[in-house]
């Protein structure tokens, strides 16, 4: 039996893979997109994999009932529990392919409101269920899989799909207070009309909440200066087991260790956002945007560091190299791509487009026959450029499962490191990254792109496409992970820039993180969640 | 007897005022200033207090001895102690001229390094006594006495003045690794050859630290984009009496809650702050500065929103009021006045500076003429307003001194509000703030200036000048000050934007900070000081 409260939610979400039921790409795109992979790796036998039945899956039965005063509220539907078992990653698809939904949630609360979240919470804790906060469910990192220890009696996914509103807008400041279940389609609608914008576009944009951009520390449309959300918050609302907590809403504050500060990134294991004021921005009237070609990756980087420790704060300053750019159409394999772009709502842009095309060329970029001067757009017009690699960019979660489904091993990992160590640290990612993908897969496809920018380092961002063997997926993509990870590590990297931490990245994490903070951190979690129910296994 | 290692330092600092023993105003300065003040007030006896000697000052006897292992650290100098009792605010002035230093530490360490620091944290563990990390001793909050409760065997000021080396420069990701007590002169001076600078001016500059920047949260030279001493850094190490805590330098991450941050502003409760890592900039080679007259602080306060609502980013965008503009020689008192700053190492400014001006323009804004143009300045060459400007804003806290000695009532307070709430809270707070001081001194000037500002929002600056009734100047100043602080937290004002909470604003912070938060804090806390003798009294 459906829960009335699920049905809400139309089309329906895939239960297995990206974005909804009636989603993804059509036959001519799957077959299209099979010719070209097969060509690039030489693999010429290419089996699509049926899409799983729902009736098919391995669901295990759910370990307790719903108490009569949760019934409308915990759903232990049979699609909504095989649909917030994983999140998105390669590793999800996988096992959803697979119909492997073993390590499903026991139930699936669906809270309308703070009242209904605490008394969930309480449930949970009387009950020692894990619970674990789910916004749109894209995490890549194990974030919002119920992979939980014996000491708990089972879990319970809490989907905050019914905290979806605007609930006040100022515009003086330019700020709002959203709810955060919202995602980020409905949440830039309910702005649209006052002429604001958070302007936050995460590759997931579609099916992601501003709650879980907080709580993942989310890398979004900046590339330059405001890179993450968490420049973006005001003030977050944050339920915990232990009651809730307010910050308060400043434009700045000295008072102490800024409070807001805990939460972003605290990935659900601290409590859930249901609301924040967030920062934003007038929609732009003016854009510029251009593309510069290099000989190769290095003097792309040397441009782009240039042009961000200039202060020149492009919007846009994504550096493609060869393999990426040839994969996203954008050119024919030989040299790497610098897409710059500057947008304003105020003023025209010319002077600070001229300067970083200056500054590339400088480096060898050779710039695209006319791009770059300002154009003023009408409310809600795209340029070209931007515009295609904005649909591109929002597609690449259905291409990737297309290509998981073709038996592909297909997925991406980030970092950010420091200018003094980049060449170095580029070189042996993503030489590791590639020996261990073709020892596993026989031969494979590593591209690179830099996705942020800042004055000191750069966020490096890697794909990797290789044919998978025929069982066993999961553990082959892992191989080819640890030895990245390990070489990320190694060379003085980040374990992640924008994608969190989850179960995934929990051993490399610990490596990072400083033992004294973990302590300190754990001692804040306990003084929030003093019986450990919240989405235990992330972070701590 | 002095101990030699406190005698390193010369010129000595004022043990009761700001600066240097033979700095402040000289007697025809302090001449001139008796009689503008006088005549500001309508006051016509001012008689000059003489300064305090040392050998006259009530200094308790230690409570305890240094112990053999650490009498190299530990300084019970007369001097030493006297100099290290309080930080810089009126209430430490006054104080200091009435030679009450009853709340002097017991002992001053001077720690040459990070094993002599785990030594007197450990000594200060081991005999229950407060350890008060001290970098410039600049606190205008009480950040740095030893008001400590009676649990504690007596107090320990750990002076920071041999942490004072840059340690490492990487200059490909314009960073240095610099340690905690390096005051800002010396630490600008170690960067001038690399052609870098931190660009961290706050008032206190010449006489406050690196560490002490940190763990206050403090503002500094830019008005708008980047306020806080925060952006700028990528990694701290501190020593906390649970071990050494450090974390990994990177240009961003998205691994958990950021590490570093639980360190801004943490006042010294949570340890020692002993290293950073710090994003520089290089030095400006072109600026641009204006001034704007306009009719009363709002307009004024209109056009600023707009500026850093449309992204100009300007280093200066502060804003004075017909007082503070008569208070620094920068106008008749009529018109409240705009300066606005554009800086860069690498490319002209006047687009940005004309939209600027236009925007000013548009809220009735009579631009000065000659002014805004950019101009190309020589290494170390600085222009004329913004000299003038810096030159007198860094002599500020000589003139309070000299005010002191002559009886005023004189002391400063900020906050930060957003735009929505900004006219109702600046009128609420002026007229709070003007009734109590009319009410304690029978006449005050109040002035007030935007310091910083935000597209969200801006951070106003208060001064007030008083004449004081000859004793109990500190509780006249206090009944101003809750007053005022009433009114910021009734009008929806942070109790400190960058002045940071020490003993002083403790009520008050206490009001603000979520409850929960102090739980979450107090733990962290527990897990790095789990006898709670760092700074205690201080945020928890």
């Amino acid at each position: 039996m459906t829960s009335p409260r699920s049905a809400e939610s139309t089309p329906r979400r895939s239960f297995w893979g990206w974005g909804n039921e009636d989603g993804g790409l059509d036959e001519a795109e799957r077959e299209a997109l099979k010719m070209m992979m097969g060509a690039r790796l030489g693999v010429t036998e290419l089996t699509e994999l049926a899409i799983p039945r729902l009736e098919d899956v391995r669901l295990p039965e759910p370990r307790f009932a719903a108490p009569s005063s949760l019934v409308a509220v915990l759903s232990q539907d049979r699609y909504e529990r095989a649909a917030h078992t994983y999140g998105k990653a390669f590793r999800d698809i996988v096992r959803g392919l697979e119909g492997d939904f073993t390590s499903a949630p026991d139930a699936v609360a669906l809270p309308k409101d703070e009242e209904e979240l605490r008394r969930v919470l309480a449930f949970c804790e009387e009950r020692s269920l894990a619970a674990i906060p789910y916004g749109g469910g894209s995490s890549v990192v194990g974030g919002v899989e119920a992979r939980v220890d014996g000491r708990f009696g089972g879990a319970v996914s809490i989907d905050l799909r019914f905290f979806n509103r605007v609930l006040e807008v100022d515009v003086t400041s330019r700020a709002a207070r959203i709810q955060g279940g919202m995602l980020g389609p409905a949440l830039e609608e309910a702005l649209r009309p006052h002429g604001l914008s958070l302007r936050h576009y995460p590759q997931s944009f579609e099916f992601s909440s501003l709650g879980g951009w907080i709580a993942t520390r989310a890398g979004g449309h900046y590339a330059t200066l405001h890179t993450h959300i968490d420049d973006f918050v005001e003030s977050v609302r944050v339920v915990t087991p232990s009651g809730v907590l307010a910050t308060r809403r400043f434009p700045g504050s000295g008072a102490g260790p800024a409070p807001e500060r805990l939460f972003l990134g605290s990935e659900g294991a601290l409590g859930v956002i249901t609301e924040a004021w967030m920062r934003l921005q007038q929609r732009p009237r003016f854009r510029a945007s251009a593309t510069a070609r290099f000989v190769d990756f290095r003097h792309g980087a040397e441009a782009a560091r240039q042009i961000v420790q200039a202060g020149l704060h492009p919007q846009n300053c994504r550096l493609l190299d060869g393999g990426e750019a040839l994969n996203t159409g954008a050119g024919d394999g030989s040299r790497s791509l610098l897409l710059l772009g500057f947008e304003s709502a105020d003023h025209g842009l010319d002077a600070a487009m001229e300067r970083a095309l200056s500054i590339a060329r400088g480096f060898g970029g050779e710039v695209k026959e006319g791009t770059g001067s300002t154009r003023e757009t009408g409310e809600g017009a795209r340029d070209g450029d931007a515009g295609t690699w904005r649909t591109m960019f929002l597609k690449g979660p259905y291409l990737r499962d297309a290509l998981t489904r073709l038996g592909m091993i297909v997925e991406t990992f980030e970092t950010a490191v420091t200018w003094d160590r980049f060449e170095a640290f580029h070189a042996a990612v993503l030489d590791a990254t590639t020996r261990a993908a073709t020892e596993v897969a026989g031969t494979a496809v590593v591209t690179s792109r830099l996705t942020h920018v800042y004055p000191d380092g750069a966020a490096p961002y890697f794909t990797v496409i290789a044919p998978g063997k025929a069982s066993g997926r999961v553990a082959q993509w892992d191989e080819i992970k640890i030895a990245a990870t390990e070489a990320i590590l190694a060379h003085g990297g980040t374990v992640t820039h924008h994608h969190a931490v989850g179960r995934d990245h929990r051993p490399f994490y610990d490596r990072e993180r400083p033992d004294l903070f973990a302590s300190a951190l754990g001692a804040a979690k306990t003084a929030l969640d003093p019986r450990g129910i919240m989405n235990p296994g992330v972070l701590l």
